[in-house]
């Protein structure tokens, strides 16, 4: 076996950022502001050294093929760890030499269980302090930190707080969301493909499905978070009868009303046509992109702490407790009760497909009390994460693991690994993560996050 | 475009018959009640024949092969019909000729899409009356039924009645629930592998998801009706924590009580070994196999008629009324209210899988309140029945439509196809369908329906 050989970069632009996110990020080196290319005709020999490799976040498919790929790297010239268990498995010093042997089992294998994943955020002195006797201990020279949004915020900030130590720390691109890009140097993150391709084919197989027996309308929702870029990506692929895109929806001002609406509407018209079924794809994240739900949701956390139902909806407007009141009883609960340690309303939690269902129900009731609408939901997520990876993932991920591990083998550090194709002619670029940074105000505090794509083309 | 030969068949064995089901087929040719064996050697040019074919009942993956394989048998010779719509198109005589040509892109695909299909019972005189028309009117010889269990009782039946019409009916043998068997004859209905096989992917995908984030606990609903053969395939192929074979839980007589102790009792188990995540699986009839819960959906249903909540549940015995008040209150609620259209509850409408996790989570709360169980709810079922038929059936499905013409065209009635395998010396079936009937009691009345193979070896 002959391991693959490093690549080189040079400077290739310079961003110039927002200085209140310059002002966060004092300590890190110039480079660290540089889009930095891959230039094959330079090519050094390199000291030996000592790289630690972790997953960071849900999984998604070609993982492995990252790993797998910086394995080879290292292979007889530089020591590689596998941290286990994510961030939070950095923090307890939880690494253990990774070979290549090691890693070939898993090769274009889905899921992230060679060294397994959490969602630890970075965040306090302590966890600081904890990764750099962590670096000290096992001497590490770079960590390589596979993860999405949140994952490479935390690699930034950590990148700044090891310089010092000098240990460098380097981001691969992983969300199946597609939420995490940087065109045209990285056109999408790796695993989006894949799980698009597995939720294709079962959405497909539902139309199918309402095509050769002739019943029941589906409604389902697809995973990713926020943005809608697997719900777009998979109607397109599939032609449901209807779907949604958050972002079309908060920017047209769409409110709930209009979506019950057009979505019983569409049920009704076809049951003219004698259509008494269909498919419906929206997207995990529909709800906080409603104007008038985003409003009632700030309503609600506002006067949350009055703890009591209906001194909270006394407070509501006229147009906030007729929404209220749209919502089935359970939803309404939910709405009041059920918060995340901040006190906030856990939206991500309201099954949204189920919600639809009785909402368009009660819409189609109300229009004719003999119509019954057979509907069933489904959520299309946990299924997609850890699928294999095709093709494309396959290969993507690992000239991502490649160029991860040269960045990480040069020194460089805050960046993010990036290809901008899987052709032959594919270019490796280090994108500067600082780049990536906005400052978002969430629970009233100023904090510098990670910018997500979200969909504009609809 | 060469067409394929049809076989030949000779009587190969008689079945011994219960009197009163012989009783009901009067009517039907001694040939309908022997096992027919096919017969290469005995080749004969057969006369021209009008056919007609027809899905019934929910699709699964193969069923184009299976009439591409009778279009290919009839091609230049015979003229072939599809019922577009099943059943009921059937009844409404809407037939369409159907060529080779036709069926041709639809090779290897699933769904039933080229035909369509549906539900409908074929029971009343005027359907008879209707189908004996449309028989008449397209001077068949013979209509092929592709379907599952109920779908073959209607095909006996409606043999019987076309008998003097000189239309033969012969079924084939469709369902993913894989409980249509006539083994050693036939092994297995089409559709099953296809279908376990998708949801062996996903089940497999939400392990691996659970052992790289080490988070939550999916409790997974598999389709197959009563039956639980899909869980059990499933199950095998994947080892999930625990998963549970309703024909295992009636025999073993365990109430509904143990079965949510033992999922408790697992989940908190793990937690102790600081396993916090897992996969379970339940068929989709569990609850009707569970002893005390049949006892007292028969109890609810004698009552039902009282048409008032309190009155229903005084009459239930304590045992029944201990085990109804440990429902959540949304199923409670389902119990009393949803009804079919004989009045009696309808347990394939309860979503088991949010059932168990409901009455878990109150388990797991009584022994510790501390506790928290993050538990997903899914149901594999809709996403499989159209999916592309694996190698296996794609297979199967072109040799039992080879089989099922070759019956047609030979004019034999009331048998369904069967190959033993789909190795190059496989061996071809004609199965007296009346060999698979049984006298059951359904809603008071007894009825003949076809036998339907349960799990046995748990």
């Amino acid at each position: 076996m002959t391991n693959s050989q490093p690549l080189s970069f040079s400077e290739f632009s310079t961003t110039s950022l927002d200085p209140a996110i310059q002002s966060l990020l004092q300590g890190l080196p110039p480079s660290s502001f540089s889009i930095l290319k891959a230039d094959s005709t330079n090519i050094t020999t390199l000291t030996p050294k000592r790289l630690a490799v972790c997953f960071s976040g849900g999984p998604a498919p070609g993982g492995h093929n990252v790993v797998l790929a910086i394995a080879k790297l290292c292979h007889n010239h530089h020591q590689l760890f596998g941290i286990i268990g994510g961030p939070a498995g950095l923090i307890k010093g939880q690494l253990k030499p990774l070979t290549v042997n090691d890693c070939l089992p898993y090769h274009n294998q889905g899921g992230f269980d060679l060294l397994q994943t959490d969602r630890t955020k970075i965040k306090d002195n302590s966890q600081l302090k904890a990764i750099k006797r962590v670096v000290k201990r096992f001497q590490l020279d770079a960590i390589i930190i596979i993860g999405g949004d949140d994952s490479h915020t935390n690699a930034l900030f950590l990148a700044q707080a090891l310089y010092s130590d000098t240990c460098a720390v380097i981001g691969v691109p992983k969300t199946i969301d597609g939420d995490l890009r940087y065109p045209p140097y990285l056109p999408i993150s790796f695993g989006f493909h894949s799980a698009c391709e597995l939720y294709t084919k079962l959405v497909r197989n539902l139309i199918c499905d309402t095509q050769s027996i002739l019943k029941y309308w589906h409604f389902v929702k697809l995973m990713g978070r926020s943005s809608s870029h697997i719900t777009q990506h998979v109607a397109h692929k599939t032609n449901p009868d209807l779907y949604f895109i958050g972002e079309q929806i908060a920017h047209d001002n769409i409110p709930l009303s209009a979506i019950i609406m057009q979505i019983g509407d569409t049920i009704i018209d076809a049951s003219l046509h004698n259509k008494t079924y269909g498919v419906i794809c929206i997207p995990e994240g529909l709800l906080e992109w409603v104007p008038d739900v985003k409003t009632l949701i700030e309503s609600l956390n506002k006067h949350i702490n009055l703890n009591d139902r209906s001194a909270i909806l006394k407070k509501l407007s006229s147009s906030e407790t007729a929404l209220f009141a749209s919502f089935p009883t359970y939803i309404q609960d939910q709405l009041l009760l059920d918060r995340d340690s901040h006190g906030n309303i856990q939206l991500s939690r309201i099954e949204t497909e189920r919600c639809l269902i009785h909402m368009v129900e009660a819409y189609i009731a109300d229009l004719d009390p003999t119509f019954t609408l057979e509907a069933m939901p489904h959520f299309y997520g946990y299924e997609g994460r850890c699928t294999t990876p095709n093709a494309f993932d396959a290969q993507f991920c690992t000239l991502l693991g490649q160029v991860a591990g040269s960045l990480a083998l040069h020194g460089y550090t805050g960046h993010m690994a990036a290809v901008d194709s899987i052709t032959e002619s594919y270019q490796a670029y280090g994108i500067p993560i600082a780049d990536l940074l906005t400052i978002e105000t969430r629970h009233n505090e100023q904090i510098p996050v990670i910018k997500k794509t979200i969909v504009t083309d609809f």
